[in-house]
Protein backbone atom coordinates (compact mmCIF):
# COMPACT_ATOMS: atom_id res chain seq x y z
CA UNK A 1 0.00 0.00 0.00
CA UNK A 2 1.76 3.47 -1.15
CA UNK A 3 -0.15 6.41 0.44
CA UNK A 4 -0.22 8.93 -2.51
CA UNK A 5 -1.68 12.08 -1.08
CA UNK A 6 -2.80 13.17 2.40
CA UNK A 7 -4.90 15.83 3.48
CA UNK A 8 -7.05 17.16 6.88
CA UNK A 9 -10.66 17.59 6.41
CA UNK A 10 -12.30 20.34 8.66
CA UNK A 11 -13.10 17.72 11.58
CA UNK A 12 -9.62 17.10 11.63
CA UNK A 13 -10.09 13.87 9.66
CA UNK A 14 -7.31 12.67 8.04
CA UNK A 15 -7.90 11.74 4.34
CA UNK A 16 -5.38 9.41 2.24
CA UNK A 17 -5.38 8.28 -1.10
CA UNK A 18 -3.56 5.36 -1.50
CA UNK A 19 -2.83 2.37 -4.27
CA UNK A 20 -2.56 -1.11 -3.19
CA UNK A 21 -1.18 -2.59 -6.59
CA UNK A 22 -2.77 -0.89 -9.37
CA UNK A 23 -5.98 -0.55 -7.11
CA UNK A 24 -6.63 2.94 -5.97
CA UNK A 25 -8.07 3.39 -2.58
CA UNK A 26 -9.08 6.03 0.36
CA UNK A 27 -8.09 5.84 4.08
CA UNK A 28 -9.85 8.17 6.74
CA UNK A 29 -9.13 8.07 10.48
CA UNK A 30 -10.13 10.33 12.99
CA UNK A 31 -7.97 12.65 14.58
CA UNK A 32 -7.78 10.46 17.82
CA UNK A 33 -6.37 7.07 16.33
CA UNK A 34 -2.86 6.78 17.22
CA UNK A 35 -0.37 3.94 17.73
CA UNK A 36 -1.61 3.79 21.19
CA UNK A 37 -5.33 3.92 20.58
CA UNK A 38 -5.91 2.18 16.96
CA UNK A 39 -9.24 3.27 15.55
CA UNK A 40 -11.43 -0.04 14.86
CA UNK A 41 -12.04 -0.03 10.75
CA UNK A 42 -15.20 -0.09 9.05
CA UNK A 43 -14.56 -1.17 5.09
CA UNK A 44 -17.02 1.15 3.28
CA UNK A 45 -18.46 -0.65 0.24
CA UNK A 46 -20.00 1.10 -2.74
CA UNK A 47 -21.67 0.33 -6.38
CA UNK A 48 -19.82 -0.45 -9.15
CA UNK A 49 -20.04 3.71 -10.11
CA UNK A 50 -16.36 3.96 -9.67
CA UNK A 51 -14.54 6.06 -6.78
CA UNK A 52 -14.89 9.68 -8.40
CA UNK A 53 -18.44 9.47 -8.63
CA UNK A 54 -19.03 7.97 -5.51
CA UNK A 55 -16.53 9.95 -3.34
CA UNK A 56 -18.98 12.83 -1.76
CA UNK A 57 -20.89 10.05 -0.43
CA UNK A 58 -18.22 8.05 0.93
CA UNK A 59 -16.41 10.87 2.28
CA UNK A 60 -19.82 11.86 4.39
CA UNK A 61 -19.99 8.43 5.56
CA UNK A 62 -15.82 8.48 6.76
CA UNK A 63 -16.64 12.23 8.42
CA UNK A 64 -19.68 10.42 10.53
CA UNK A 65 -17.73 7.36 11.03
CA UNK A 66 -15.43 9.39 12.11
CA UNK A 67 -17.28 10.77 14.52
CA UNK A 68 -18.00 7.83 15.95
CA UNK A 69 -14.02 6.83 16.33
CA UNK A 70 -13.91 4.98 13.38
CA UNK A 71 -11.09 4.40 10.93
CA UNK A 72 -13.17 4.15 7.41
CA UNK A 73 -11.75 2.89 4.26
CA UNK A 74 -12.50 1.77 0.68
CA UNK A 75 -10.99 0.79 -2.88
CA UNK A 76 -12.14 0.68 -6.25
CA UNK A 77 -14.08 -2.30 -7.52
CA UNK A 78 -13.05 -4.13 -10.56
CA UNK A 79 -13.80 -2.88 -13.74
CA UNK A 80 -14.95 0.30 -12.19
CA UNK A 81 -13.76 3.79 -12.60
CA UNK A 82 -10.11 3.74 -14.23
CA UNK A 83 -9.53 0.11 -13.64
CA UNK A 84 -9.86 -1.99 -17.04
CA UNK A 85 -13.05 -3.24 -17.83
CA UNK A 86 -14.54 -6.33 -16.71
CA UNK A 87 -16.25 -7.75 -20.45
CA UNK A 88 -18.39 -10.36 -19.01
CA UNK A 89 -19.92 -7.65 -16.22
CA UNK A 90 -20.56 -5.45 -19.03
CA UNK A 91 -22.08 -7.83 -21.48
CA UNK A 92 -24.45 -8.40 -18.67
CA UNK A 93 -24.84 -4.49 -17.96
CA UNK A 94 -25.99 -4.26 -21.36
CA UNK A 95 -28.09 -7.21 -21.27
CA UNK A 96 -29.70 -5.89 -18.23
CA UNK A 97 -30.63 -2.87 -20.06
CA UNK A 98 -32.08 -4.78 -22.79
CA UNK A 99 -34.68 -6.99 -20.56
CA UNK A 100 -35.73 -3.89 -18.24
CA UNK A 101 -36.42 -1.92 -21.41
CA UNK A 102 -38.20 -4.63 -23.21
CA UNK A 103 -40.05 -5.16 -19.48
CA UNK A 104 -38.69 -9.32 -19.74
CA UNK A 105 -38.08 -10.40 -16.15
CA UNK A 106 -34.26 -10.45 -15.79
CA UNK A 107 -32.96 -13.57 -16.14
CA UNK A 108 -30.52 -16.03 -13.59
CA UNK A 109 -28.06 -15.84 -16.08
CA UNK A 110 -27.91 -11.95 -16.20
CA UNK A 111 -27.52 -11.79 -12.83
CA UNK A 112 -24.75 -13.91 -12.50
CA UNK A 113 -22.69 -12.71 -14.91
CA UNK A 114 -23.29 -8.94 -13.56
CA UNK A 115 -22.36 -10.33 -10.12
CA UNK A 116 -20.54 -13.45 -9.56
CA UNK A 117 -17.23 -12.31 -11.95
CA UNK A 118 -16.96 -9.18 -9.28
CA UNK A 119 -17.40 -10.93 -6.41
CA UNK A 120 -14.57 -13.81 -7.08
CA UNK A 121 -12.27 -10.81 -8.40
CA UNK A 122 -13.32 -7.90 -5.80
CA UNK A 123 -13.28 -10.03 -2.75
CA UNK A 124 -9.38 -11.67 -2.31
CA UNK A 125 -8.79 -7.31 -2.87
CA UNK A 126 -10.84 -6.61 -0.22
CA UNK A 127 -8.89 -9.27 1.93
CA UNK A 128 -5.56 -7.64 0.60
CA UNK A 129 -6.64 -4.12 1.75
CA UNK A 130 -7.50 -5.62 5.15
CA UNK A 131 -3.94 -7.31 5.60
CA UNK A 132 -2.15 -3.34 4.34
CA UNK A 133 -4.81 -1.41 6.40
CA UNK A 134 -4.35 -3.40 9.89
CA UNK A 135 -0.67 -2.85 9.53
CA UNK A 136 -1.33 0.56 10.36
CA UNK A 137 -0.66 0.93 13.90
CA UNK A 138 -3.15 3.90 13.89
CA UNK A 139 -5.79 0.97 12.80
CA UNK A 140 -7.07 -1.76 14.79
CA UNK A 141 -9.76 -4.44 14.63
CA UNK A 142 -12.24 -5.31 15.07
CA UNK A 143 -13.44 -4.48 11.51
CA UNK A 144 -16.59 -4.13 9.43
CA UNK A 145 -18.16 -4.08 6.84
CA UNK A 146 -20.81 -1.41 5.16
CA UNK A 147 -22.85 -0.89 1.97
CA UNK A 148 -22.12 -1.46 -1.37
CA UNK A 149 -22.83 -4.81 -3.23
CA UNK A 150 -24.47 -7.19 -1.06
CA UNK A 151 -23.07 -9.84 -2.58
CA UNK A 152 -19.76 -8.92 -1.91
CA UNK A 153 -20.42 -8.24 1.76
CA UNK A 154 -21.90 -11.85 1.61
CA UNK A 155 -18.98 -13.43 0.64
CA UNK A 156 -16.98 -10.82 2.85
CA UNK A 157 -18.71 -12.14 5.88
CA UNK A 158 -18.09 -16.05 5.16
CA UNK A 159 -14.45 -15.95 4.47
CA UNK A 160 -12.66 -13.15 6.16
CA UNK A 161 -12.96 -14.04 9.98
CA UNK A 162 -11.60 -10.42 10.68
CA UNK A 163 -15.47 -8.87 10.08
CA UNK A 164 -16.61 -8.84 13.05
CA UNK A 165 -20.14 -6.70 11.57
CA UNK A 166 -21.48 -6.55 8.60
CA UNK A 167 -24.54 -3.67 8.11
CA UNK A 168 -25.65 -4.59 4.05
CA UNK A 169 -27.63 -2.56 1.72
CA UNK A 170 -30.62 -4.97 0.01
CA UNK A 171 -30.27 -2.63 -3.22
CA UNK A 172 -28.47 -4.63 -5.96
CA UNK A 173 -29.57 -8.05 -7.67
CA UNK A 174 -28.24 -11.34 -5.92
CA UNK A 175 -27.44 -14.49 -7.87
CA UNK A 176 -29.55 -17.61 -6.17
CA UNK A 177 -25.90 -18.67 -5.28
CA UNK A 178 -25.69 -16.63 -3.03
CA UNK A 179 -28.59 -17.68 -0.78
CA UNK A 180 -26.74 -20.54 -0.01
CA UNK A 181 -23.45 -17.94 1.10
CA UNK A 182 -25.93 -16.03 2.90
CA UNK A 183 -27.03 -19.42 5.47
CA UNK A 184 -23.52 -19.39 6.04
CA UNK A 185 -23.13 -16.08 7.48
CA UNK A 186 -22.72 -16.18 11.38
CA UNK A 187 -21.99 -12.79 12.28
CA UNK A 188 -24.58 -9.78 13.16
CA UNK A 189 -26.12 -8.38 10.77
CA UNK A 190 -27.45 -4.62 10.45
CA UNK A 191 -29.40 -5.18 6.97
CA UNK A 192 -30.94 -1.85 4.75
CA UNK A 193 -34.13 -2.24 2.59
CA UNK A 194 -35.52 0.26 0.76
CA UNK A 195 -39.13 -0.74 1.09
CA UNK A 196 -40.32 1.44 -2.21
CA UNK A 197 -37.29 0.91 -4.70
CA UNK A 198 -38.91 -0.10 -7.61
CA UNK A 199 -35.68 -0.98 -8.99
CA UNK A 200 -34.95 -3.74 -6.77
CA UNK A 201 -36.78 -6.85 -6.11
CA UNK A 202 -38.03 -6.48 -2.27
CA UNK A 203 -39.37 -10.05 -1.96
CA UNK A 204 -35.68 -10.99 -3.03
CA UNK A 205 -34.69 -9.05 -0.05
CA UNK A 206 -36.46 -10.38 2.42
CA UNK A 207 -35.89 -13.81 1.48
CA UNK A 208 -32.21 -12.99 1.73
CA UNK A 209 -32.74 -11.62 4.97
CA UNK A 210 -34.36 -14.70 5.80
CA UNK A 211 -31.39 -17.06 4.51
CA UNK A 212 -28.48 -15.04 6.68
CA UNK A 213 -27.62 -17.91 9.62
CA UNK A 214 -26.86 -15.06 11.84
CA UNK A 215 -28.31 -15.44 15.01
CA UNK A 216 -28.17 -12.04 14.81
CA UNK A 217 -29.61 -9.99 12.76
CA UNK A 218 -31.54 -7.11 12.07
CA UNK A 219 -33.68 -6.53 9.47
CA UNK A 220 -34.43 -1.89 9.01
CA UNK A 221 -37.15 -1.25 6.01
CA UNK A 222 -38.05 2.68 5.49
CA UNK A 223 -39.38 4.63 2.66
CA UNK A 224 -37.67 7.20 0.39
CA UNK A 225 -36.56 5.23 -2.76
CA UNK A 226 -33.10 4.16 -3.72
CA UNK A 227 -31.51 6.90 -2.95
CA UNK A 228 -33.58 8.03 -0.12
CA UNK A 229 -32.22 6.09 3.05
CA UNK A 230 -33.64 8.61 5.81
CA UNK A 231 -30.62 10.08 8.06
CA UNK A 232 -32.76 7.60 11.22
CA UNK A 233 -31.90 4.82 9.37
CA UNK A 234 -28.15 6.26 8.95
CA UNK A 235 -27.87 6.15 12.59
CA UNK A 236 -28.96 3.06 13.22
CA UNK A 237 -26.74 1.58 11.20
CA UNK A 238 -23.89 3.62 13.15
CA UNK A 239 -25.26 2.29 16.65
CA UNK A 240 -24.89 -0.97 15.10
CA UNK A 241 -22.04 -0.84 14.18
CA UNK A 242 -20.81 0.84 17.96
CA UNK A 243 -22.30 -1.68 19.70
CA UNK A 244 -20.33 -4.55 18.03
CA UNK A 245 -17.04 -2.94 16.90
CA UNK A 246 -16.27 -1.52 19.83
CA UNK B 1 -60.69 10.02 35.82
CA UNK B 2 -60.02 9.05 39.61
CA UNK B 3 -56.63 8.67 41.06
CA UNK B 4 -56.85 5.91 43.95
CA UNK B 5 -52.84 5.53 45.12
CA UNK B 6 -49.91 6.98 44.21
CA UNK B 7 -46.21 5.72 44.73
CA UNK B 8 -42.72 7.21 43.99
CA UNK B 9 -40.37 4.75 42.03
CA UNK B 10 -36.88 4.86 42.35
CA UNK B 11 -35.66 7.20 39.52
CA UNK B 12 -38.29 9.67 40.70
CA UNK B 13 -40.90 8.87 38.52
CA UNK B 14 -44.51 9.08 39.80
CA UNK B 15 -46.67 6.21 39.29
CA UNK B 16 -50.58 6.90 40.02
CA UNK B 17 -53.19 4.17 39.48
CA UNK B 18 -56.86 5.81 38.67
CA UNK B 19 -59.81 4.54 37.61
CA UNK B 20 -61.58 5.59 34.66
CA UNK B 21 -65.72 4.98 35.27
CA UNK B 22 -64.92 1.00 35.90
CA UNK B 23 -61.97 1.20 33.78
CA UNK B 24 -58.70 0.58 35.88
CA UNK B 25 -55.17 2.35 34.68
CA UNK B 26 -52.10 3.67 35.41
CA UNK B 27 -50.18 6.85 34.36
CA UNK B 28 -46.39 7.51 35.33
CA UNK B 29 -44.74 10.92 34.98
CA UNK B 30 -40.97 11.90 34.93
CA UNK B 31 -40.17 13.89 38.12
CA UNK B 32 -39.59 16.47 35.54
CA UNK B 33 -43.27 17.17 34.28
CA UNK B 34 -45.09 19.94 35.83
CA UNK B 35 -47.56 22.91 35.03
CA UNK B 36 -44.70 24.85 33.21
CA UNK B 37 -43.58 22.05 31.36
CA UNK B 38 -45.75 19.31 30.88
CA UNK B 39 -44.22 15.96 29.67
CA UNK B 40 -44.94 14.54 26.01
CA UNK B 41 -47.93 11.61 26.80
CA UNK B 42 -47.09 7.98 25.07
CA UNK B 43 -50.05 5.38 25.06
CA UNK B 44 -48.52 2.21 26.30
CA UNK B 45 -50.65 -0.75 24.39
CA UNK B 46 -50.23 -4.39 25.67
CA UNK B 47 -51.55 -7.56 24.77
CA UNK B 48 -55.42 -9.11 26.34
CA UNK B 49 -53.19 -10.92 29.46
CA UNK B 50 -54.74 -8.37 32.02
CA UNK B 51 -52.47 -5.34 33.61
CA UNK B 52 -51.69 -7.38 36.79
CA UNK B 53 -50.09 -9.83 34.43
CA UNK B 54 -48.29 -7.10 32.29
CA UNK B 55 -47.14 -4.68 35.14
CA UNK B 56 -43.59 -5.44 35.11
CA UNK B 57 -43.50 -5.19 31.25
CA UNK B 58 -45.09 -2.12 31.30
CA UNK B 59 -43.54 -0.12 34.35
CA UNK B 60 -40.03 -1.07 33.06
CA UNK B 61 -41.70 0.30 29.90
CA UNK B 62 -42.69 3.75 31.88
CA UNK B 63 -38.81 4.06 33.52
CA UNK B 64 -37.39 4.26 30.17
CA UNK B 65 -40.04 6.41 28.58
CA UNK B 66 -39.64 8.47 31.84
CA UNK B 67 -35.76 8.56 31.52
CA UNK B 68 -36.32 9.97 28.23
CA UNK B 69 -38.83 12.68 29.38
CA UNK B 70 -42.07 10.94 28.25
CA UNK B 71 -45.65 10.48 30.58
CA UNK B 72 -47.00 7.18 29.77
CA UNK B 73 -50.36 5.71 30.41
CA UNK B 74 -52.15 3.27 30.19
CA UNK B 75 -55.71 1.35 30.35
CA UNK B 76 -57.00 -2.16 30.95
CA UNK B 77 -58.42 -3.73 28.19
CA UNK B 78 -62.09 -4.85 27.16
CA UNK B 79 -63.01 -8.34 28.59
CA UNK B 80 -59.71 -8.50 30.58
CA UNK B 81 -58.23 -8.22 33.88
CA UNK B 82 -61.45 -7.65 36.61
CA UNK B 83 -63.06 -6.64 33.75
CA UNK B 84 -66.07 -8.29 32.51
CA UNK B 85 -65.21 -10.84 29.94
CA UNK B 86 -66.26 -10.24 26.51
CA UNK B 87 -68.47 -13.28 25.71
CA UNK B 88 -67.65 -13.15 21.64
CA UNK B 89 -64.13 -12.86 22.19
CA UNK B 90 -63.66 -15.12 24.80
CA UNK B 91 -65.56 -18.14 22.24
CA UNK B 92 -63.19 -17.07 19.32
CA UNK B 93 -59.81 -17.65 21.84
CA UNK B 94 -61.56 -21.05 22.33
CA UNK B 95 -61.85 -21.74 18.72
CA UNK B 96 -58.35 -19.90 17.86
CA UNK B 97 -56.91 -22.24 20.53
CA UNK B 98 -58.89 -25.87 19.22
CA UNK B 99 -57.91 -24.80 14.96
CA UNK B 100 -54.03 -24.35 16.13
CA UNK B 101 -54.42 -27.73 18.14
CA UNK B 102 -55.49 -29.43 15.15
CA UNK B 103 -52.75 -28.11 13.09
CA UNK B 104 -55.72 -26.19 10.88
CA UNK B 105 -55.47 -23.21 9.36
CA UNK B 106 -56.76 -20.10 11.46
CA UNK B 107 -60.42 -18.85 9.71
CA UNK B 108 -60.88 -15.50 8.97
CA UNK B 109 -64.30 -15.75 10.99
CA UNK B 110 -61.98 -16.66 14.13
CA UNK B 111 -59.77 -13.82 13.81
CA UNK B 112 -62.95 -11.08 13.16
CA UNK B 113 -64.15 -12.14 16.23
CA UNK B 114 -61.26 -11.96 18.54
CA UNK B 115 -59.73 -8.76 17.03
CA UNK B 116 -62.71 -6.87 16.04
CA UNK B 117 -65.09 -6.46 18.94
CA UNK B 118 -62.21 -5.90 21.22
CA UNK B 119 -61.11 -3.09 18.90
CA UNK B 120 -64.67 -1.51 18.20
CA UNK B 121 -64.62 -1.13 22.24
CA UNK B 122 -61.06 -0.23 23.35
CA UNK B 123 -60.76 2.61 20.94
CA UNK B 124 -63.65 4.78 22.32
CA UNK B 125 -62.20 4.42 26.03
CA UNK B 126 -58.36 4.98 25.13
CA UNK B 127 -59.94 8.22 23.42
CA UNK B 128 -61.76 8.82 26.82
CA UNK B 129 -58.81 8.03 28.55
CA UNK B 130 -57.10 11.07 26.50
CA UNK B 131 -59.36 12.80 27.47
CA UNK B 132 -58.59 12.65 31.10
CA UNK B 133 -54.82 12.52 30.81
CA UNK B 134 -54.56 15.46 28.66
CA UNK B 135 -56.39 17.63 31.20
CA UNK B 136 -53.75 17.30 33.42
CA UNK B 137 -51.53 20.22 33.85
CA UNK B 138 -48.12 18.15 34.30
CA UNK B 139 -49.26 16.01 30.72
CA UNK B 140 -49.20 17.15 27.58
CA UNK B 141 -49.39 16.51 23.46
CA UNK B 142 -47.97 15.63 21.11
CA UNK B 143 -49.29 11.87 21.75
CA UNK B 144 -47.71 8.55 20.95
CA UNK B 145 -48.87 5.38 21.06
CA UNK B 146 -46.95 2.45 21.74
CA UNK B 147 -47.20 -1.57 20.99
CA UNK B 148 -49.80 -3.98 22.27
CA UNK B 149 -52.78 -5.12 19.94
CA UNK B 150 -51.79 -3.58 16.53
CA UNK B 151 -55.32 -3.73 15.45
CA UNK B 152 -55.90 -1.40 18.33
CA UNK B 153 -53.18 1.39 17.36
CA UNK B 154 -53.92 1.32 13.64
CA UNK B 155 -57.77 2.14 14.47
CA UNK B 156 -56.55 4.92 17.30
CA UNK B 157 -54.14 6.48 14.53
CA UNK B 158 -56.79 6.57 11.88
CA UNK B 159 -59.43 7.87 14.06
CA UNK B 160 -57.63 9.94 16.75
CA UNK B 161 -55.67 13.30 15.55
CA UNK B 162 -54.21 13.86 18.85
CA UNK B 163 -52.06 10.85 18.19
CA UNK B 164 -48.87 12.04 16.11
CA UNK B 165 -47.07 8.97 15.93
CA UNK B 166 -47.24 5.08 16.75
CA UNK B 167 -44.93 2.04 17.59
CA UNK B 168 -46.61 -0.61 16.27
CA UNK B 169 -45.81 -4.59 17.54
CA UNK B 170 -46.45 -6.68 14.48
CA UNK B 171 -47.32 -9.69 17.07
CA UNK B 172 -51.18 -10.59 16.65
CA UNK B 173 -53.86 -11.65 14.10
CA UNK B 174 -54.66 -8.88 12.02
CA UNK B 175 -58.46 -9.18 10.78
CA UNK B 176 -58.62 -8.47 6.55
CA UNK B 177 -60.89 -5.46 7.29
CA UNK B 178 -57.67 -4.07 9.62
CA UNK B 179 -55.80 -4.15 6.08
CA UNK B 180 -57.89 -1.15 4.50
CA UNK B 181 -57.55 1.19 7.91
CA UNK B 182 -53.83 0.79 7.43
CA UNK B 183 -54.45 2.16 4.26
CA UNK B 184 -55.89 5.43 5.87
CA UNK B 185 -53.08 5.85 8.58
CA UNK B 186 -50.92 8.43 7.39
CA UNK B 187 -49.20 9.15 10.54
CA UNK B 188 -45.17 8.12 10.77
CA UNK B 189 -45.13 5.20 12.09
CA UNK B 190 -42.25 2.32 13.33
CA UNK B 191 -43.15 -1.24 13.37
CA UNK B 192 -41.46 -3.90 15.15
CA UNK B 193 -41.51 -7.29 13.88
CA UNK B 194 -39.67 -10.43 15.21
CA UNK B 195 -39.25 -12.53 12.15
CA UNK B 196 -39.04 -15.93 13.96
CA UNK B 197 -42.11 -15.15 15.91
CA UNK B 198 -43.92 -19.00 15.55
CA UNK B 199 -47.33 -17.69 16.58
CA UNK B 200 -47.24 -14.73 13.99
CA UNK B 201 -47.89 -15.01 10.44
CA UNK B 202 -44.71 -13.02 9.11
CA UNK B 203 -45.94 -12.62 5.42
CA UNK B 204 -49.73 -10.92 7.17
CA UNK B 205 -47.16 -8.67 9.00
CA UNK B 206 -45.72 -7.64 5.86
CA UNK B 207 -48.57 -7.20 3.97
CA UNK B 208 -49.76 -4.90 6.72
CA UNK B 209 -46.80 -2.94 6.82
CA UNK B 210 -46.71 -2.29 3.24
CA UNK B 211 -50.52 -1.55 3.19
CA UNK B 212 -49.70 1.37 5.38
CA UNK B 213 -50.41 4.64 4.21
CA UNK B 214 -47.62 6.69 6.08
CA UNK B 215 -45.03 8.47 4.26
CA UNK B 216 -42.97 7.83 6.85
CA UNK B 217 -42.66 4.27 7.98
CA UNK B 218 -40.05 2.23 9.25
CA UNK B 219 -40.08 -1.55 9.87
CA UNK B 220 -37.58 -2.90 12.67
CA UNK B 221 -37.23 -6.99 12.37
CA UNK B 222 -35.57 -8.94 14.50
CA UNK B 223 -34.91 -12.14 15.93
CA UNK B 224 -35.42 -13.51 19.43
CA UNK B 225 -39.06 -15.21 19.21
CA UNK B 226 -42.33 -13.22 20.23
CA UNK B 227 -41.05 -11.91 23.72
CA UNK B 228 -37.87 -11.69 22.88
CA UNK B 229 -37.36 -8.43 21.08
CA UNK B 230 -33.69 -7.12 21.61
CA UNK B 231 -32.97 -4.35 23.49
CA UNK B 232 -31.81 -2.31 20.81
CA UNK B 233 -34.90 -2.46 18.62
CA UNK B 234 -36.32 -0.77 21.97
CA UNK B 235 -33.86 1.82 21.60
CA UNK B 236 -34.23 2.33 18.05
CA UNK B 237 -38.92 2.54 19.15
CA UNK B 238 -37.69 5.32 22.15
CA UNK B 239 -35.09 7.34 19.29
CA UNK B 240 -38.31 7.17 16.76
CA UNK B 241 -40.45 8.96 19.26
CA UNK B 242 -37.99 11.08 20.70
CA UNK B 243 -37.75 12.46 16.83
CA UNK B 244 -41.80 13.05 16.45
CA UNK B 245 -42.76 13.96 20.02
CA UNK B 246 -40.40 16.38 21.13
Amino acid sequence: MHFTSEQRLDEGVLEREFTLGEIPGFLWTPASASASAPAPLILLGHPTLGLGKMYPRLVARARHAAADGFATATIELPGSGDRPRLAVVDQARTDLRRALQAGEPVGDEIIDALILPLVDQAVPEWQSALDALLSLPEVGGPVGYSGGVISIGIRLAVVEPRIAAAGLFAGSFVPRAMFEEARQVTIPLHVLLQWDDEGNDRQAALDLFDAFGSEEKCLNANMGGHTGVPQSAGDAAAQFFTRHLK
